[in-house]
């Protein structure tokens, strides 16, 4: 089952292949890469998208920068931070994208190493990791659900948004390797990352899923054939606070209404230490067209869009935080539960 | 302003005309029928939708029908009556629908009348009361909501769904015409009625409007830009709870967390006094390509999807029920409250 799951992201000698995700399911066709530039437009127009992805695609982005520019000349760093810069303006939510850069920035910075090669091993253990940590999140999360009638997935957040395997749709595969459960997907609008790529990722792996329009998930959790609504992260404040793809929060003020438990499945890279909540994490807004039809693209239109991608959920809606590095439970009872994975 | 209103029905001497609302907002197409069965496809496929309208539209075919049939053979009734049946099976879950035919079937059941003429005078009553009832639920609801920051809707309920004017788009046009305030539509999939015909409608009137994803309404809430959701409604049972669009149960859920008030407006005829509750309200599933893109149409797809294209809403959930008879607040706390509308 493994080997069939399909990669967003494969890096070759030359370059980094990235799965053009805005043709899927129609549509199966990498773009190849060997510029760090393409791959922060990659970015920024969604070809690749899922928090732990975009980390990935920005450390080989600057793989990429050091193929061009180390050794060239005396001042190749500033041309590589250049890079870094444009790497780091493709989207503003998603933290693994910084924790990615950070720790390029702190290679580049070494003096008596070779850069590149250094630079190189980091961003494919990067991507390793990130795979492993899936693995060590899907048996964990599994394991704090344990028996389920079914479960709910928001957004895509499967080997597409990731290393490979998943965050919280690895925990979904987990689950569904140790017993029958029925499996809903949003379709998650405006960009249906969930009709495009859950049920497509799913399918490929032989697991049935049923679509549900987002605001169908209260009236399906009121029928009671739900008890896990499983989601991803795009960046987790020092309390828990969870930005995710909008409707997240939703789905959780609903779900405690309805007595469904709420698990957030992310890699450590997705908490931002420096934030105390998540008030002050920034949410994009990306632009009107995404949602308006195109009638109304006229200067003069008194139609407009509010397009926020993602929101904040606060950590008291969620039940289990799943890491590689273990689980919190109820995480805005226990602050030291988050704390403890800093250091773990 | 009134005047310009687009009108989803035209009855003219020769049949029906009914605006295909599957074509807006890139194209205002009128079909015309000269027979019922072609009035009940065209409610069957959503040319034409909205509870009320689907109720005078199916008035308006009873009409045609009887202009084929009556008294061309003593049998005529029969072959009316099959019309009436056709009419009726072409959507379960609007109760206006059956409350239209059940008026015409009273004309019809008469011996000594000139029951063409009758049926006739009967629809184009229905069509006009509606668009009164509008009017006057549209003052009604404006003056319970007084002075408002912002108002969310969902679906469309407007000239479109109605006779003219609207119901919850009606309250919305009445509040627009007496302050300066900030309206948001719910795109509200999977047909899109609010992003394709809502916002559509209030562009028509000089009426600026935000489009929204479904799941970004519960962070809207939160950013206290609202302080009531307004939905119409396709059936009411006795005590209050409210069949209506998918999705309109997640909103009232959502609004009760957020301190934000939720007003359903819908003219009398959509009350179902045979329903103690709305539990015994029947669901329309429809067709699950309305959710899935079309590369998972195969006999073979492990891709499935569930469809219901209404929620029922308990009336604990509603603070405020507008209809032409008068307004019930907290319907849930007064049940003679929702029984003196039925005899007003």
């Amino acid at each position: 089952m493994t080997n069939k799951i399909v990669q967003a992201l494969i890096w070759k000698e030359n370059g980094l292949s990235i799965l053009d995700q805005r043709q899927l399911p129609s549509v199966l066709h990498y773009e190849h890469y060997t510029h760090s530039q393409g791959v922060a437009q990659a970015i920024a127009t969604m070809q690749v998208r899922g928090a732990p992805a975009i980390g990935i695609a920005a450390a080989y982005g600057v793989v990429l920068s050091l193929k061009q520019h180390y050794g060239t000349t005396p001042a190749w760093r500033s041309a590589v931070y250049a890079d870094i810069d444009l790497l780091a303006n493709s989207r503003p939510t998603a933290v693994n994208l910084f924790w990615a850069l950070d720790k390029m920035k702190a290679i580049i910075a070494q003096e008596s190493t070779d850069v590149l090669a250094a630079a190189t091993a980091c961003a494919i253990a990067i991507h390793l990791e990130d795979q492993t940590a899936n693995r060590k999140m899907g048996e964990l999360g599994a394991e704090v659900i344990g028996h389920s009638k079914g479960l709910l997935t928001h957004c895509n957040t499967g080997s597409l948004a990731t290393g490979g395997y998943g965050t919280a749709l690895g925990v979904i595969r987990s689950v569904a390797a140790r017993q029958s459960v029925a499996i809903y997907a949003d379709e998650t609008r405006p960009w249906l990352q969930g009709a495009r790529l859950t049920v497509w990722e799913l399918a490929q792996d032989g697991i049935p899923a049923t679509l549900i329009a987002d605001s169908a998930a209260a009236w399906l959790m009121k029928s009671g054939a739900i008890d896990w609504i499983i989601v991803g992260a795009d960046r987790i404040a020092s309390n828990g606070d969870t930005a995710n793809k909008i409707g997240t929060y939703s789905l959780a003020v609903l779900a405690k209404q309805h007595g469904v438990k709420m698990m957030v499945v992310a890699p450590t890279s997705t908490i931002d230490w420096t934030l105390e909540n998540g008030n002050a994490i920034e949410i994009e807004l990306r632009d009107s067209s995404e949602l308006l039809p195109e009638s109304y693209h006229t200067p003069d239109s008194l139609v407009s869009a509010w397009n926020p991608v993602f929101d904040v959920t606060p950590a008291t809606l969620i039940d289990a935080l799943v890491t590689e590095r273990g689980v919190v439970l109820a995480p805005s009872t226990r602050a030291e539960g988050i704390a403890r994975l800093r250091n773990a």
